[in-house]
């Protein structure tokens, strides 16, 4: 059966990156995408299980070469998702990757059957109060991630699912339960149902 | 949220009365739908529970103001889903119907948003052994039903999910798990969307 390619967006503060290390740990079949970055490896960083780490050079010409899902600079470093990696992990296990809206739109249209998951706060409220309980960020920066998760969230519509992040273990068992759902979906079985169908089988 | 409708189909012997049971005893928020039936009840069975009981008369009205959702005629009887009946339901209630894969695809145009699920056969030789084991089918009865089930199964393509029936702990839970999914699909989430992107919540 084809894998499954999950794609977790959501507005900073609604705890998506904690919600997908739990997937990850929980469920040994579920694989996280590994990013390129050109970015040098952290003390005990390593290549092919962090990051692909890669030279600038092989990074631009990845670019040039359309071989990258999405990429992005950040502090003079580039970071993206090589399809061709992406297409490897693929063959033989479900991938998760957290990506931020556009990105996510941008994956569906190479991968139409990717399933798009959009984690939403239980409210604006509930959003404020964690942003605001992690004191990370000052107001203004708050005030920036706020009207920002604001339009985001509007356009969850394009998303395939949300899921409200109440509750972690609560939201993990709405996307474990997506995970098996997918996997029952008809686009990934319809060489299951032709096999079913015309094999012989005698009834004497 | 829009309650579901949940549709079962899928060939005799592949166990899905069993399997719409389960559903029931164990999720008592899950209804099933009831038909309308011009038969006389048998004794211990009540009006709105095992069905609605009508008048030939009342079910002919029925069948001419396009009242049903589909309907069929067994040994001089009638029997059919009145979609007032079901749209009721509805309102308070995930509901559950099994059905043929006519009346599924019938049942999708009515109510786009119906899930539809086709529980296969691990095999056509499972499908033949159960056929057999049950004991209650002639041999030409049971070639019957197989040509009939690989045609069947090939329609299954049309439907939302399938789902293998080879434990039926398994084919509930997977089931159950198509029901936690599709409550966090998008299309019956656009209201809990707006109101999350739309509500004030100040930050200071």
């Amino acid at each position: 059966m084809e894998k499954l390619l999950l794609v977790l967006s959501g507005p900073s503060g609604t705890g998506k990156g904690t919600i997908c290390k739990e997937i990850l740990n929980k469920n040994k079949e579920i694989r996280c995408s590994i990013s390129a970055t050109t970015r040098s490896p952290r003390l005990g960083e390593i290549n092919g299980v962090n990051y692909w780490f890669t030279s600038k050079k092989d990074f631009c010409e990845m670019i040039e070469n359309d071989e990258l899902l999405e990429w992005a600079e950040v502090y003079d470093n580039y970071y993206g998702t090589p399809i061709k990696k992406l297409q490897d992990m693929l063959k033989d296990n479900d991938v998760i990757l957290e990506i931020d809206i556009q990105g996510a739109l941008q994956i569906k249209k190479k991968f139409p059957n990717a399933v798009l998951i959009y984690i939403l706060p239980p409210s604006i409220e509930e959003l404020i109060k964690r942003l605001h309980d992690r004191g990370t960020d000052s107001l203004e920066v708050i005030e920036k991630r706020l009207s920002l998760a604001r339009e985001e969230i509007a356009k969850a519509a394009c998303y395939d699912y949300v899921v409200v992040n109440d509750k972690i273990e609560l939201a993990v068992k709405k996307i474990m339960a997506i995970v098996i759902a997918e996997r029952c979906n008809v686009i990934r079985n319809k060489i299951l149902i032709r096999n079913i169908s015309e094999s012989r089988g005698e009834s004497k």
